[in-house]
């Protein structure tokens, strides 16, 4: 089960003007499930995002930067699930492309305008005609339903909002992701989507859905895996009517802050609902001469079998920890002016065991669902967090199961 | 059980002139095991060696390093597991340096000529005084026995042995090595040692040493954790009376090819003894611009939780392959070029899938104990190949296991 995830709540949910939502049952894996999100914007809309690194990234998602590139106005995001029409070439495109021409006529605008997603299996065929076909009969939703419309190998929908008031007026966040396997975000994760009613300008949006994404969805691990369908929006209606134009503003501080929150909020879910998950681990890297070279050490940590097997198994094993630090990629590292916290139990100092550490200590902390690892350098000023769990048979399970 | 890996035939792996080899049962970890090796070399022997890049590698490897180093002639090596005597500072340095002593008073050498070894739990301090103590009561061991007095998470010894024939005389070549677990070797593997009686100059013999490890033990993963504490070392005795001083020799030909092909089964038995392991899966990636982006794939694909957990299910769920070749980091990878196989079925073709490929055809592949992915890149003349296993339930077991 998620590590302290809680069941999503509709009325903590508001709604965000300018953004109006639908569900469809397309039966494209299973029949009777919600697996088609259509995501429809007010004109004046603004939309940001970024995407997956992968080479073989899926059809959707170069369709997704050629439509953004095209500076058209975005007025529609379509989403299905239970298969990620990637690894599929010339063919799968066309498949998305007649997805998007589809949801076009629907709603009276140009293919470009429509940013189509899909998540699930990769190497199959993407059934556009199944989505089609169920696009008529959609049904309006909330946040929380569309939550779960993207849902795959999710245990629970992950959803989170923020509200803030500028100028005496109230601008809503509302941010829906999904994703438990294949997690390892190099740009962003598979799928998140951030709507906000205020007002910003295009460029200024992409530059915010890329630092956010940074510090939230490109700072998570699950498995090591980076997906071919990662993608991460950001949505500005300006329904608000609050502008947010600059960035030397109290307003932008306010809005950035709420932005990284929900980001934050609903990467970390991710993490809790992560396949198999049992633990949740923060894994804070100090010190660090660089950004780069903190992240690259709590990934070192993050997607370590031996040590994400020892904290299922409550297991103090720490040197696993140091080993990894060890062959996290920093030629220069001196070991010797490394420390190791496991929440406030100094484990390692100087590189070496703490002689006041006992196993007893770090047992205590082991047996908690939510850890923190702290790594102190102690060669530079900079800090890096990345968000991990734990390997269970649970992750083998579900992963040896996965299309069955 | 491990894949495919023999039970060891004392009888099939021939002494070597010069080394003398013996066991001892020090109770490191458990009594009555054999956890201690005593290697002892002949006078004029030429030993090289290299060793784990991790920046937390343990005491023994920097005491080897620096003997190496010092000019010294090597006469012993000395083998403890059940402690692998990393992430201990300077006090697990003295504790290296002690068993260094103890062996050189016992053989009448410097403890700069001879060489120590450890592997076990990271982060105990070595039991030191154990180890000198059981030291005098040593047993004289054959290669197989040597091989078992190494094994920490093994569930076999590993050994193997060639022999050449050089102007009528006879060389042998007998190594042994040790790993199951924390196996992404980063110059060599924890722990391989091969020897042979022919006269190597020290020069050549370092240069050989690296690189056979780089196709070798430096091609192999079985969890992506590069050790602390991984070792090749290659032993030229000289008793054989053939000398090989240099390269372009037909001599040094059929050494190095013997030598390769050692190296090369015992990082394969390695692999086949994985930990959980119940797939033995070679990854050939060919037709790359450089060694290096071939071997970047071959480890993405290699160490892929969501690749290994399919191939433990025999699930032909091929599309994961695809993602880790796509987030191997070659930035200008043209994935229409590529093709992908499974043995000799063609998965994959201009970077989609084969419309041929049926599910069927990738099924009876799977369901194989050994299977070879192929991945032809179309981009260049290099190829490389990376040796792997699968991802079971045992895997979890054993590593949330393993101190208890």
């Amino acid at each position: 089960m998620p590590v302290n995830l809680p069941v999503l709540n509709p009325a903590e949910l508001p709604a965000v003007a300018g953004v109006s939502l639908a569900y469809a049952e397309a039966g494209i894996k299973k029949p009777g499930r919600k697996d088609v999100l259509l995501m429809t914007l007010a004109e004046g809309s603004t939309v940001a995002g970024v995407f997956t690194k992968n080479r073989f990234c899926a059809a959707p998602v170069h369709l997704c930067r050629e439509h953004l590139a095209s500076g058209e106005a975005i007025r529609a995001i379509v989403v299905n699930t239970g298969n990620a029409n990637a690894g599929t070439g010339e063919e799968g495109r066309q498949r998305a492309t007649r997805v998007c021409d589809a949801v076009a006529a629907e709603l009276g605008c140009a293919r470009q305008q429509v940013l189509p997603f899909s998540t699930g299996v990769i190497l199959e065929p993407l059934p556009y005609e199944k989505i089609i076909a169920a696009l008529p009969d959609r049904q309006t939703a909330d946040w929380a339903q569309a939550a779960e419309a993207i849902m795959t190998t999710d245990v629970l929908p992950k959803a989170t909002s923020r509200q803030i008031v500028v100028d005496g007026k109230t601008v809503t966040i509302t941010g829906i992701a999904k994703g438990a396997g294949m997690i390892h975000p190099n740009m962003a994760t598979m799928l998140g989507f951030i709507a906000t009613d205020a007002a910003v300008p295009q460029g200024l949006l992409q530059a915010i859905v890329k630092e956010v994404a940074d510090v939230s969805f490109n700072s998570i691990t699950i498995d090591g895996d980076t997906s071919t369908n990662d993608s991460f929006i950001l949505v500005a209606t300006g329904q608000s009517g609050v502008d947010i134009a600059e960035r030397d503003t109290p307003a932008f501080a306010q809005l950035y802050q709420a932005l990284r929150e929900v980001a934050e909020q609903l990467a970390q879910a991710i993490v809790r609902d992560g396949e198999g998950a049992t633990k949740f681990m923060t894994v804070k890297v100090e010190g660090g001469k660089t950004i780069e070279e903190c992240k690259a050490i709590g990934y070192a940590i993050g997607r370590s079998p031996l040590v994400k097997t020892a904290f299922f198994a409550s297991d103090p094993n720490l040197g696993r920890i140091l080993a990894a630090i060890g062959y996290a990629g920093i030629e220069d590292l001196d070991v010797e002016k490394l420390s190791l916290y496991l929440d406030d139990v100094l484990v390692a100092v100087n590189g070496g065991r703490n002689p006041a550490y006992q196993e007893e200590d770090g047992q205590r902390v082991m047996k908690q669902a939510e850890i923190t690892i702290r790594v102190v350098l102690g060669r530079g000023e900079a800090n890096a967090t990345v968000w991990t769990c734990d390997f269970s048979y649970d992750y083998v399970k579900i992963n040896a199961d996965y299309r069955s």
